[in-house]
């Protein structure tokens, strides 16, 4: 373009995310979305039409799945490490929700307490989905089958809406998961947890400490892995910068995602595909799958926390 | 007795508590028995009624549950400190049942395998009463209405009964909770975790640093309490002997049950009901407590992971 | 100036610091600069001389420095949250200098045990003087009265270099220090502490996990602060970008810091001293401080480890 | 002896304690006494000479140092494990003795400070004696050569006694250490900290978290061991009771310690000198290095804070 616009990014309120995100495709321009992307997977299908026919792409902010030691999990999972995958263990719930007052005094959550403007959930679409994409980008195997969510509105003008909820998941092949989602789990700092279980050793991760992940074998030492070292995975050395004992923080997510999305970019406008394959980034399909899982556990917990298919 | 002896202390595999506390009651013993007590919540009935009968107790040995700190817990739970109790998030989630191996060549663990020497469950039955009976130590006054449990043998041998489970509970007053049991989380060495979240602070603790408690209010900074400090509730104090600095285990936490236990027979041989009343130990009704629990646990993962009433 | 150069970053090896800096000041530029700063005390005085004719400054790079949550124990030390200022304990010792390659392999590490271009120190000069100005940063009116350093060379080759040093540090007031500083310190990845204890309580900090704090009060509960709360004092909450729950790495530290050099730099240029002088930021004469600090350390080894004084 | 007595457990103030050990000796009994064992070297070697004669042992009560974990550090330094040991960083520092009323309220505390009851130092003798021998316990080969010690009475009332202390240590084979001894640590609950540099790789443990040892060999992955795990040293599953995730305390030391001593008073009365010269506990010579140890950093420190020979 004349103007030398190539990407618009959509930060606004929830419901405004489908109608900007077709302007500027039609526009011509990529897209860079805050999650939750939409509220109907039909939505997100008609978008995905829309943006093969113009070349261009989606790309949905899930902020946290820049961190570097993500990739070391995902290469140590699909490289056979922990053996099956039997636990998926998801958990993003603080505590800043607790006090009412925040839904009416702060206009940054006024509007994300209001179904108009987020639809079916608060929670759910607000934190877990972030949570649920990075387990998706370790387990890229893992397809999810079904969900019960149990939720809750503790704060009691949120209903419909919760402020807390409880997940059970299955998925294809046998494994299982867990995921709480709350802004009600008073005092807690530990912000966003993932541990992933399989059959001989197990993989921890939390987003206050980003730089390290917790290796543990059944029947040995537990192994402290740290950013930026040697023994790491290449995946988890390509978005180096600092050097060990540099710690990195959310900022530094934000930037290596960021640099993969003008990457994927950089692709799609020079029609390499197989670049666009093989990069790891949250693209329109996640955020797909971001709207299934939304749907599918708002539809569980509606229906009185009952099993119901993610589709 | 003339033989002097005034309990017996039961610790076979759990299908032969019942007719060993029976037999111990008949003879004129109190009992210390066991988790979980019984298999059946009619057992339990009759043995109640017999030990009234004898004028004896049977005591049950949920033995984590003499920390010093979860006294604490429950002083601050039940003086209001944390606000309304909304969350209860238990976990008991090991490794060590990884190795199929295990149940064959572990004479300790072969038992624990079996349907016929353990009844409807393995993990349920073997870790998870403990953590459900120490959530109720610390928060007396919360009723379990319904459970829903989902449940896997990962080592498929170990199939109807379960060697992972994950609960999610619902209680009369509103409040939820989670449970996750497992002997399969593989390389997992933290042990209980117990989590209790009001509507302004939080508690937490873990039987790996028994002696701290964090106490999380939303909005002021993070709180770690210690075991041996003036600072804390008389009733965390009671049993109190190395003094601060002094950090306890395991035997410590039997011990102070133990003690306990005596006195409560001391109580009881010289009919003060008074001082039974108010001494908190693990009683029969809280092994019967346990049976409820697994019972219900079962049956719901029996009907396809579906809530069921405790009962 | 025309070509619109305000300021010029020297990040040469150290023995070009002096030179460089000298060329800058004379050309019309304020100067940010690497620690340490250069090797005599004398050329400090020279530099500031010449920084006050040209009406420019000199920063210092300590980029450890720029964290928010030094600026809350600088609060809480001087407004005498901690009573007296007792013990003033650092350590900053990894093991990356393990392999005595790393020296001749690495350019980066070359000239870092090259007497010619270092001075008198290796570790003294490129660890300590870092956590050494971050706690004058915290506890501003402490003066560093005397020193004694014993210092080794385990990879022999270092020799008269030192890869480790112990210091022990006695302050005007009767307070006293230590500092450990090491690049053969095997295995530790947790980078630099700090620990400032008063007569009645202490902070502890840790680069691993800059945005907390622990407050530790004798007698009760040990409290965590952490960056971005509302409960901070105003100056640690100054450069707060991010919000609560998204924690920061050494690119926020160094972000923080070159923002307040640009407003030291606005200032000296409005003439705007009282700026200036409330600004909290690694200046010329923390730059001296550090010159003092190695070359009373290198002193203090060379005579066998004795107390010297630092002037 | 006919009233079956076989031993003494002398817990009394120090000052009390050389006549105390003498008297049993002489009795016919083996002793087990308080540390620090007595004031001066001398008494040492007397108690020496009569306990030879009359064919008994003198235990000493360094009651940290029955943790198992102990037995496995030692096992790995002894074996190489850490390469060349460089360092020794020890440090025993609470704060208990931050209030001054203490020591006129506390009977326990009220001799502690007295110079004619406790000899030449306070935390010296009553702290860092432990972490000494267990530096020794852990590291058999190091021979202390000089110590230097900077002592400080925080609390004047205390002079000449100290109640806070820094020494540095240097080992006859190069090898150099730190100790921090005080109890005027505002706030600290970490107790007791060992960490054994190598010059490939380092362990750490802390007697608040007894039963776990982190080793961390440079550039790989950080390990932690934990209690009662198969792939221990056998050194350090000779005590073992509970198994794997039962965690201990102190008690659970003691326990082991005492249990040492039973059998090295057994292997005396039989002559069994193959089993005493193996059998790992405090012994006599234990207790006249822990004299040494004061008095070489009270000679030290009341010259200035200079170099002195351990003898």
């Amino acid at each position: 373009r004349e103007d030398g616009i190539e990407a618009v990014d959509i930060a606004t309120p929830n419901f405004l995310h489908y109608e900007a995100t077709k302007a500027a495709l039609e526009a011509g321009l990529h897209v860079i979305c805050e999650k939750p992307l939409f509220f109907e997977v039909e939505q997100g299908e008609e978008i995905k039409k829309l943006a093969e026919e113009k070349g261009k792409i989606v790309c949905v902010t899930y902020g946290f799945s820049g961190f570097e030691m993500l990739q070391q999990m995902r290469a140590m999972v699909t490289s056979g490490k922990l053996g099956k995958i039997n636990m998926i263990d998801l958990r993003y719930a603080h505590g800043f929700g607790c006090d009412p007052e925040g839904d009416v005094k702060s206009e940054g959550q006024r509007w994300r307490v209001d179904p108009k403007k987020v639809g079916r959930a608060f929670v759910l679409g607000d934190l877990s989905t972030h949570t649920y994409y990075m387990s998706q980008l370790i387990c890229p195997d893992q397809k999810l089958k079904q969900v019960l969510c149990d939720r809750q509105a503790f704060v009691g003008s949120r209903y419909p809406l919760e402020d807390n909820a409880y997940v059970l998941m299955r998925y294809e092949d046998g494994a299982v998961g867990r995921m709480w989602c709350s802004c009600v789990n008073a005092g807690d700092m530990s912000s966003q947890h993932i541990r992933i279980v399989g059959s001989k050793a197990s993989l921890e991760w939390n987003d206050a400490r980003p730089d390290i992940v917790r290796y543990q074998v059944q029947g040995e030492p537990e192994q402290i892995l740290y950013r930026g070292m040697d023994y790491l995975a290449p995946e988890a050395q390509e978005d180096e910068r600092l050097g060990a004992l540099h710690y990195t923080g959310l900022i530094e997510s934000w930037s290596n995602l960021y640099g993969r999305f003008a990457v994927a970019m950089d692709a799609k406008n020079r029609g390499d595909e197989e670049t666009l394959k093989n990069l790891i980034y949250p693209d329109l399909e996640h955020g797909i799958d971001g709207i299934k899982w939304i749907n599918a556990c708002a539809e569980s917990a509606d229906k009185g926390a009952v099993w119901v298919d993610v589709k």
